[in-house]
Order: C-alpha cells, then sequence, then structure tokens
C-alpha cells in the first residue's frame, strides 16, 4: 500500500471535520500531497466515516487518475489538484459546507477581519470567488474551474497568509502545510465566520480592525511574512 | 402482522427525525406506503419514542380507516394520504417542526436556493403553500384540507424534483421514494433552511444562485431531469 | 414529612427545567401547590441540582411562612403565591431566564403567536407585563408586586387559555395544573420564543396568524373554552 | 512546589472555562494572585487541557518574572499583571473569546443592561474599551499596554461592581475575589452576552434597563455598595 503514513494523516483530517461539526450530511473532504512523487490521498465518495479506514482512501496523480484505491475519490478531486498545483507550498486542502463559512459564501460577501481571532489565522479578509460564468459550469471540467476560480481570487493574495477561500454560493476551502492544518483552518474559519456573523448583527456597520493590531496578531503567530495580500474585493 | 418490514422502516424513519434534532416536543411523524396494498404505516399517537415497537405502528388504508393497530394514528394522517395520493412516485413522507424550516414557514416565504447543499437537494426553490381560507380550517376535514393545499403549491412545481413544502404559519412537509428518504429530505432541508437564514442576515439582498449552477448541482446528482418547475410564489 | 408526593412532582418538575436547558446558572425554579391545605412546596435556594432531594425543597403557607423545612425558600416564593392566590385553577408555577423568552422579555415585546406550534399552547399572543413603577421595585414587596404586575396584565387575558407571561426585563413564568404542566409550558414557551425570533428576522412584518387558525389548533388541543382573551398590549 | 492549593484553584478555573464552552480552540486563560507574596498562578501555553495538571501551571511575580514552572507562561500574562496591581481588590482574572461577548468587543459596543440577568451580576453596562494606538500595539509591550487600556476604561466605574470588560476588537476579560470567581463571572458575561444579542434583534431600541430594577437586583445580591459606576461611552 503507498504512502501509509499520508494515509492515516488525511483519514484523522477527515475525521476531524466530522469530530468539529463541520460536515453537514456528507459534504466535506480533506487531502494530502506527498509532493515528491506527485501523489495525491483523498477522501473516498460514499463511505461512512465511522467505517473509514486509511486504505479506503484513493491515491491520485496530479491528472486525477487513480493510482491505488478500489473506490471512486471524492468528486472534488480536481479542485484539489488546481489548488496544489497553483499553490506550491501548501501540502493539504480541506472543504466543508460549515453553516456560517457556509453563509457568508452564500451571502457573497468576503470574510472581514474583525477581531483579533481572525487576525491569528487569517491576514486579511477571507475572499470570495467570483461567481463561474455558464459555460464553466456547464464544463466537463466544472471542479477543475472551481479550482482556477479559487487561484483567480489569489492573484493579489498571498495563499499563505490567507489560507482559505469563500467560493460563492457553495462554501469554504481551506489548506494549509499539511491535511491536519487545512481541517484546523477549517475549524477556525467556521469559528470566526461565526462570530464575524454575530458581530454584524449587533452593528451593520462594524469596521474591519485597522493594520496594526491585524499585523501584530498575525505575525505574533506566524513570524515575518514579506508579503501582505488584500483582494480588491475585500476592502 | 401486517407489513412487518415496512413498519422496521418507518419506525427507524420517525426515530431518525428525533436523532436529527428535527422534533420539537413530539412534533413529528413519518409514514410510509405500500403501494400495492393501498397501505399506510404511521406513527401513533401519544407513545414516547424511546419505547416505540414496530407494533405500536398504525396502518391505515388510504381512506383513513385503520386496518391493524391499537392505537391512534397521528393526526397528520389525512395530510399523509393526500400526498400518497396526488403524488404517485413517492413511498414516504415526514413532517416535523424543525426550527429553522418552521421560521420561514411561519415568515410565509419560499426558502430561496441560495447555494450548491440546496442545489443538490432541492431543484428550486422550498414553495411555500397559501394561507388555507377560513372554511377549510373550520372544516372537520382540516388535516386533509393542509395536505389539498400542499398539492395546489406543486401545480407547476415537479414534486420530485423539490420533495418538500412548507406549509404557511405551520412547518414542512417532505417526502421521498420511501420514509427513509423523506426523513433525509427533512434533515437536509433543515440544514439548507438554517444556512439561508444565517445568509439573508448577512446580506437581506442575497440572490438565489443562477439556473445553471443550480441544474450542474441538482443534475449531477439525480441524472436528467424531464419538467423543472418554478413555483410562481417564489421568484 | 408533609406532602410527599408533591414534593417529589416539584423536585421532578425542577430537574426537567434543567434537563431541557433551560436554567441559566441557577436562575429558575419551579413550585407545586396543595390547594386544600393551603400549602406550597417549592425549590430551596443555594442547593445544587445534582444533590437535591425531596427533603430539601421548602413547604410555605400562602402567607409566605416556612411550613416545613431547613433550607431558605428561593427567593421568587412571593411571586409564586401571588400567582397562587390570583389564578384560582392552577397547581404549579415554573420560573426560569431561558434564553429566547428573556430575550423577548427583555426587548419587552409580547411574543406573538406566528404559527401553529404557538397555537397549540398558548392561545393568543403571550403578553409581556408592563414594568413596574420605582416604588415597586424599592419596595420589601418587590417579588410580590412582580407577581401583582403579572396578574395585571391577566386583567382581560384567560390564564388557563394562555399560560405563560414574560416579566419586562426580566423573563418568563409559566404555569398549569401542576408543576410537570408548568415546567412543560416553560419547555414549550422557549421553543416557540425561538421559533418566533428565527421568523421575525426572516420577516420583520411577519403577521401572527388568524384567529380561525390559531382557535382550530387550540380548541383541537384543549376542547371547547368559553373565553379568548388578547391583552390589550399585544396587536 | 508553591502555593499548590492556588495551583489547583486555578487549574479548575481554566476547566471550567473548557467545560462551559468558553474556550475557542486554545484561546482562553485564567490566573490567580497571592496577595502577600506577590505571585501570580496562570495557565501555560502550549499544554492540552485534558492533560494540565497542578504542576503544569507557573508561577510568575509581579514584574512578569517566571518563578517556578518548566513552561513558558500564557502570552496574555502581563495584561493579568496590569489587572492585578490596578485592581487591589482582586483574586482572579479570567480572558476568553467566548462568541458572544467577543461579538460585542469586535462590534465595538458596551454590552447594555437589558434585563435583571445581567443586573444580577454587572452593575451597569460592561465597557468595550477604546482601540489601541499605533504605538501601544506595535511596542514589545503591546500586552501590557491592553491592561492599561482595560485600566483606562475603568477610571470612573467601579471594577468590583462590574468585573468585566470588552477589550475593543479583541474579546473579555473578567475578575473576581479569586480565579473560580474570575470564571465564573466570564460565563455568566457569555449568557448575558447571548440574551443581549437576542434583545437587540428582535427589537434595536431596546433600552437598558432603568437605575432602580439594576440597584434592587444588583444590591439584592451584592448588598450596599458606595459607588455606583457608569463608563462615559456607555449611555
Amino acid at each position: 500500500m503507498l504512502l501509509p503514513s499520508l494515509r492515516k494523516q488525511v483519514l484523522d483530517a477527515n475525521l476531524e471535520l466530522v469530530r468539529q461539526g463541520l460536515v453537514v450530511h456528507t459534504f466535506g473532504n480533506a487531502s494530502g500531497i506527498a509532493r515528491e512523487q506527485g501523489l495525491v490521498v483523498i477522501k473516498p465518495s460514499g463511505v461512512r466515516y465511522d467505517e473509514m479506514k486509511p486504505e479506503d482512501l484513493v491515491i491520485s496523480d496530479l491528472q486525477g487518475k487513480t493510482v491505488e484505491g478500489k473506490l471512486r475519490p471524492s468528486s472534488d478531486l480536481p479542485t484539489h489538484i488546481v489548488l496544489y498545483q497553483a499553490f506550491p507550498r501548501i501540502g493539504g486542502v480541506a472543504h466543508t459546507h460549515s453553516e456560517y463559512a457556509t453563509a457568508w459564501a452564500q451571502a457573497r460577501r468576503c470574510l472581514p477581519c474583525l477581531g483579533t481571532t481572525h487576525a491569528d489565522y487569517f491576514h486579511g479578509a477571507v475572499p470570495v470567488t467570483e461567481a463561474l460564468n455558464s459555460e464553466d459550469i456547464a464544463s466537463r471540467y466544472y471542479e477543475e474551474n472551481t479550482g482556477h476560480c479559487i487561484v483567480r481570487a489569489f492573484k493579489e493574495v498571498d495563499y499563505e497568509a490567507i489560507p482559505a477561500v469563500l467560493v460563492a454560493s457553495h462554501g469554504p476551502f481551506t489548506w494549509g502545510r499539511d491535511a491536519a492544518s487545512a481541517a484546523h483552518n477549517a475549524v477556525m474559519l467556521e469559528a470566526v465566520a461565526r462570530m464575524a456573523y454575530f458581530t454584524v448583527s449587533i452593528n451593520h456597520a462594524a469596521e474591519p480592525i485597522g493594520r496594526d493590531l491585524h499585523d501584530k496578531h498575525y505575525l505574533r503567530k506566524h513570524g515575518t511574512k514579506a508579503y501582505y495580500g488584500q483582494s480588491k474585493n475585500c476592502t
């Protein structure tokens, strides 16, 4: 069996999404990449979480071809692959329909940085993508196109400083140095999405925190970053 | 004992509604139909869920006459029967007062399709019924009239593509190919009602997703549908 | 030991409030009355719920004098007594700071009847009291005055048809034929307060349900009522 | 090992924050002070709650120098120390990112006293601090500056009558006669923040309760207070 240790890590990340209450029904998946071999390990389709074993995970190459595994991979695999190719320093990707992050995605609003909890994890507003056009939706490459749409939202945003995105009308994707980190970012994204929701309900005119406080908290935690990006959509 | 296997399925569906937190106090019931025999199996009134056994369920014919069972059937039985008669390809019906779906019903608003989670299950906005008129309410056929009112809301809507309705000022009914599917649709309806609530709180002007994205997700999951319906009430 | 069976009932009602999540910290109490003896059994102050035993409950006469019990009674006892005196057909009273009912009380808004869940339990809007005046607040009879304030809100409302009230800026009181029924009404009040909150968030202009539907549901459940009351404050 | 009993108390207070659901990820810490020795016991950084033992806690002097302990203290230690120095009659401090209190802090709104639950614990609105200026944020004394910013918010407010603050764009700090009391105030602050959130959602114009009712409830519980303070920011 290929990549036994990565299989275990990816399984743990998938189970963490469930434990943290981020998975509505079965909407959720996490993957990890072995960069040297160019292989991605991802959750299979249609297996119950409580019965999922490392050997049920699917190993795919970067063309989306299954290299090992009897089950079909998660239908979002092509989106994961596009992210691995565009973001060379990530090792894991997670996707959920967690309620509050999804609500911001459905509202087609960036998630503004309204406090230090957000700033500790995401160095700026979490961008929302543009909507896909009809052609990209109708295409058999819809899932890949979703990936490209995410990448476009990070044209001027540092994907390491803001390891999360809201896909318009769909839900969040997060990433990190490995699958565990991607899952943890999904957990924290939901937490800050939830608090941001309460905040704007209390004060519709709540202002994002200043860059000085934002930098302080983010850099206190993540060390010096050469680049600070902010999506044009998110003022 | 008639229909032992259907009894078990219907019991499981009723318990699933409870497990998923959809049942406020005892407001909730699921049923299943044996089309060939023309018999409906439904939850009895006044039995605690944790003590309910398959033999406690009530079997009724399509005139609402008990064929087997010592207990009274759920008072909503006549509504279930109308749905079985009007919607020939369904095998199960569920009714709950789940909080968010009920809130949309009480607000007398259709549940708009604001994201792909909704689109994966319901191929369009979930309609809200008209209010019953005073005569229909006062009638001894109130529960039957509720069923007819639901059916009217589906005059131009495909009941298979949108297997759910919000009864104005009351709460949701869902259906499916069997009782388990009806219960699962009740779970997903509550999940999307909850996320839609958060979405419109963030952005009062949140737009339903475009038909292309809606079709993509629904058809990706449910195969080609010849008919796409949208209630006139739900723009 | 006096009234052993009533003690047990009242203890059960107090524990039910906790089990149902209605008790914030220790804010909550339920009582029952033995009409013939003119004795009230109520929760003591300062005993942990998980250690409370029937013999810890306090028995008081209708002047508020302890007849049996080593512990101090709940400080809200005088409010309970006023209700027992003004509402001769009730056998139990419950008071909580349950979150949603308290929010309506703090908002100083009647809880409108927005759906059939409400109508099944409360035959009209649940009234909110007037604020107490400064004198009544400063008085050593503050808790009694709270009771009188509740009674004034029911001058033209049938306390049996609407067995609940929102004390302005404070929280809910409910009652019923016995302590269990009072506690159950507290549970249902919180459930409908929660759904009403969601409803008005979705649609600020949500309309109370019509009297015909209201009557249908209430009377379906509670039998013919000669009197239907609506507080002037609650349109 | 120094201060074994205080170590245990502080550990218990930290665990209480977790049990009560106030800790988002690991954001949360409680401390206690031994006034005579001038020593503070605080949660260490980077130890899992379920494995934390009394000996893992860190003991620091009032200059922030570790006196006993192998682990690094919580990074918020300097804020705690400033509070102990400015508020001579407190014995414990707690800090969380509990969701509703944090939302009010992020909204940069004082938490108004909207009901008696609040009045029972906090004798007036809970102040929100001013934002720190850029210099104070950039400084290596950021955490200390946060403490000074809190102290400024209590210039005309009695820290014993209102044992809580909302640090703008950050989250709540609470305090009390010991660590357990500080943690309990954190629990009650979250409860009243949550109910206040619901209240203003129902009625945007909800009014703080009058001073007479406020005094009645607070003084009923806490005895005569010579001083009643209200922040100028909180009308």
